[in-house]
């Protein structure tokens, strides 16, 4: 089996490492889109070859998109037009598969829904990160013991979706299965807005502390793990924010809520209510560990 | 040197456990608030002795006061009302001193300026902590390599101070001088706001996400670590926030206006806007690691 990853960045990097070592390819291939990313992937030695992108959908049997979300929207519906030109020109089934790993399900699904070859795509989320991004941000072991959703799977073939099961599987991840509306709704609450948080954050102290001394003296492990993901790039979540926009602005409607309850109760001095608010955000214990 | 800590929680705890290992002192006793953790720190072995509060103020050379902020501010002009009435009674002059450790200055400082003692009295924050609390999430080692904040030090006798830096420096901790009120301004930043937005954001998961094994499902690292804080009780934090009223209320409206700045270019689907907003909030990563 001959694995192709469009996207050597954390995400397909780190997949190419795992999937090679425990033997789930024979080979892995990949693309990417810049000089300085194939060349790091190349030294790095994270696949055994780097090749263009047409090359990685030709050659591969399973093509894994690694890209950011606003470019997986139209990359998708690009492969599956080649794979029912192959299809044409061989005049053989097409048996090859090709997922996407992106952050938001809904609007991505959608560029794909009449496609003739939507069998041949399965639609995933790998539930793990890190807020570093590209080739050199790659990591063994990024996916162990994490969830993995699947999406709308009974639009794809039952063979493929078995297939990426097992992939999976090599991962060390737990499959979830639901469809990508509910997908797109839970993302937004437990990932998205977690993000947005981070982001106005690091916004809020730099604007404040000028002197950046201070914050870099001053911050305790609290804040940095609080504001962690406000190192997250641009290129990822701009079209993650765009493309689940109704989910997300609704989360932070009610977080901008939360968070005015809080500040009345601080405003007036409310220790009965400070406390109240302040013990029901401790059941989160309850949930993460 | 004999050490007294009232307050045998988190901080009080770990002080206690690296002060006494690395001969800092040679006797610590401790008192605490409640039966069940006096009981856990003398089971944990944190103190050489547990002692009611009078004992360990009357007996202990150096007194740290590691209790709530709320308490503190009681708690310290009991201290020194003591100390005045030993040094009446003895004739000698007081060499006895007692610090807070808590995360609010301004309001504390008060609590004590006129007094008489208010020359034993040393005000430090070190910077330190986990979202865990009593005395069973005393860990060895919470403080090295942090700052520790020393507020309005001409107000302390000097010797005192030195006492006190050297505490610190067995602690491995970084010292740093500032006066209460810019402790307060720049802690509400890098500290106190962190723990708000972790407060709201599980409340806003919470609200939202009433099946909470989907939370616990989807929940990836970076979730985790945004809601970290979420965790801190109730008895420390009510006091930072109304102590640091102001402060706090500053900082959380800029921080609903960031919010809002997000929240209009996301509903405008304005991905240049977006993009703009998160290569700012990047700029963190030039400060923290």
């Amino acid at each position: 089996m001959k694995l192709g990853i469009i996207g050597l960045g954390l995400i397909g990097g780190s997949m190419a490492i795992d999937l090679k070592k425990r033997g789930f390819a024979d080979e892995v291939i990949g693309s990417t889109r810049t000089a300085v990313s194939a060349a790091a992937a190349g030294k790095i030695g994270l696949v055994d070859r780097v090749v263009d992108n047409d090359t990685c959908i030709d050659e591969a049997d399973v093509i894994v998109v690694a890209v950011p979300a606003g470019v997986a929207v139209k990359l998708l519906p690009y492969i599956l037009d080649r794979f029912e030109k192959q299809e044409k020109e061989s005049g053989e089934p097409c048996s090859k598969i090709v997922i996407d790993v992106c952050s938001t399900k809904e609007h991505i699904m959608r560029s794909v829904h009449y496609h003739r070859m939507r069998r041949r795509y399965v639609s995933t989320h790998p539930m793990a990160g890190t807020e570093y991004s590209g080739p050199w941000a790659a990591i063994p072991g990024l996916f162990d013991g994490r969830a993995c959703i699947f999406c709308n799977i009974e639009d794809s073939d039952p063979a493929a979706v078995r297939t990426i099961e097992k992939l999976y599987d090599t991962l060390n991840m737990r499959p979830l299965y639901m469809n990508s509306s509910n997908h797109d709704v839970h993302t937004a609450y437990v990932s998205h807005i977690s993000h947005v948080t981070s982001f106005a954050l690091a916004l809020t102290v730099l604007d404040k502390e000028k002197d950046e001394k201070h914050i870099f003296d001053l911050a305790s492990g609290g804040f940095s793990s609080t504001v962690r993901l406000a190192k997250s790039n641009d290129a990822m979540w701009v079209p993650i924010l765009t493309q689940n926009r109704d989910n997300v602005l609704h989360v932070i409607d009610t977080y901008i809520e939360k968070m005015k309850q809080f500040r009345d109760a601080i405003d007036n001095c409310d220790e009965e209510q400070i406390g109240e608010l302040i013990r029901e955000a401790n059941k989160i214990k309850r949930i993460i560990r």
